[in-house]
């Protein structure tokens, strides 16, 4: 069980007369992380939305830490830190892709619902996903 | 029946390194400038989609004149070029609120779906919505 | 010392496939809301910048109550956390227009810089926004 | 003088409540695809901006031709139509990676500017970029 971090080249369109990049572009790029991740661990968004289940954003944070310019690639690594099949806290460290200097770090915390947005208990809608989910949780947590 | 422009200040995160609105936002402010403009004539576009008829873009075009900045307020005025119940499109005139100087021009091309996303006559499906977009037809082409 | 919550109608590129508005959008609506306000107090984010003032985001974070959909007003109101001249909090309480429904509740944190991106103390640059500031801190903390 | 097309991943909050790509974000890809494709020429945008050359969208078009999914990939191939040396023109097909399905065309008008925005003729300026440019232009138009 292990994954490699996402990385996203910078936009043109993702800049603001700063000249760095827009705070809010980091928030999505939690999200494409976030996204690639759970496909690489073979939990592939599209597939969960069509089986009815939806993971919504409840919470999100994010501090930033150095500045993000365009024709810079930056790549994000997730990490899950809390998960109970109910609930779900995803972290989020993103870095220059050459340097490695941290640009932001941030968390998202998640529920999950199905097609009527009534929340649901992953273990019991779908065990194979709350299966792998535990499985991802036991890699973040190994070293500790 | 007659409609005001519509007015949008231009956001931070509207702009781009250039320190100028990056040129898709006019793409999203045609929307919404559309969106003003059939609840404005009486075609609330949410309740529309709640009867289950989607107006979808078939295809768009701008024409950038002169850069819009951070701080501006910009005026769009639309105008209903083409309609003939199967179809429509609107065209778009971007200007700065003080000056009046035009910032882009443009056009978005439209049919109608149902929920299955099948092309609809509206004048069958909404009799009601076709009468008003008649209206505004005839108002935009009095003057010729 | 006052001023009036600001108002956005919710846009449809807004939304997403859950037919609510994306999570990431409420942070762009902070902003909106912090340039609104920062007008109404006397301190129009444009003409800061052309004096050489840029505030950035330090941190933003946000708690996600209940889902904006298409066709609704959502008000903001920002308050000022804290400000020692050097760096400054701002919470957001986003509400549905309406039924005063909250929607979400966020917060971002600020430094000052000059257009070297070099921290500034903004009692020292500019005196004038300093004491705009301080009224406004005043305003936010009088109740207490 | 070769280029491959250039490959994006859909993202969640590229999508509308139509569950549907935004139509807006072709023109995003429009850049992206672009701005890929003069790195693979061997012009990179940014290091063209540091040589104080802007290139400003001038005008954009798009045609949607079949909608665009979540959890899709796009492939889009640019192709320069137009140069002369101080305008250009470039076509884009946005094609499903699996498929080759077409899912919308395109075109974007683009001029030459310094760092005051004044137009500028490449030749002049930067005539190894503008050799890059005629070699891009022939290998465009080398078959007809």
């Amino acid at each position: 069980m292990d994954w490699k971090p996402y990385e996203h080249n910078v936009k043109y369109y993702e800049t603001d007369q700063m000249a760095i990049v827009h705070h809010s572009n980091y928030i999505r790029w939690f999200e494409e992380a976030r996204v690639d991740w759970l496909e690489q661990v073979g939990l592939p968004y599209d597939e969960m939305e069509r089986r009815g289940i939806i993971i919504p954003v409840l919470s999100v944070s994010a501090e930033y830490k150095t500045m993000t310019r365009f024709g810079e690639t930056v790549r994000i690594l997730p990490r899950l830190e809390k998960y109970n099949g109910v609930r779900m806290e995803v972290s989020y460290t993103v870095v220059n892709a050459g340097s490695g200097e941290v640009r932001c770090v941030g968390r998202s915390g998640h529920c999950f619902l199905n097609r009527d947005y009534k929340p649901l208990i992953l273990k019991n809608t779908a065990p194979d996903y709350h299966a792998v989910f535990q499985q991802v949780y036991a890699a973040c947590h190994r070293e500790e």
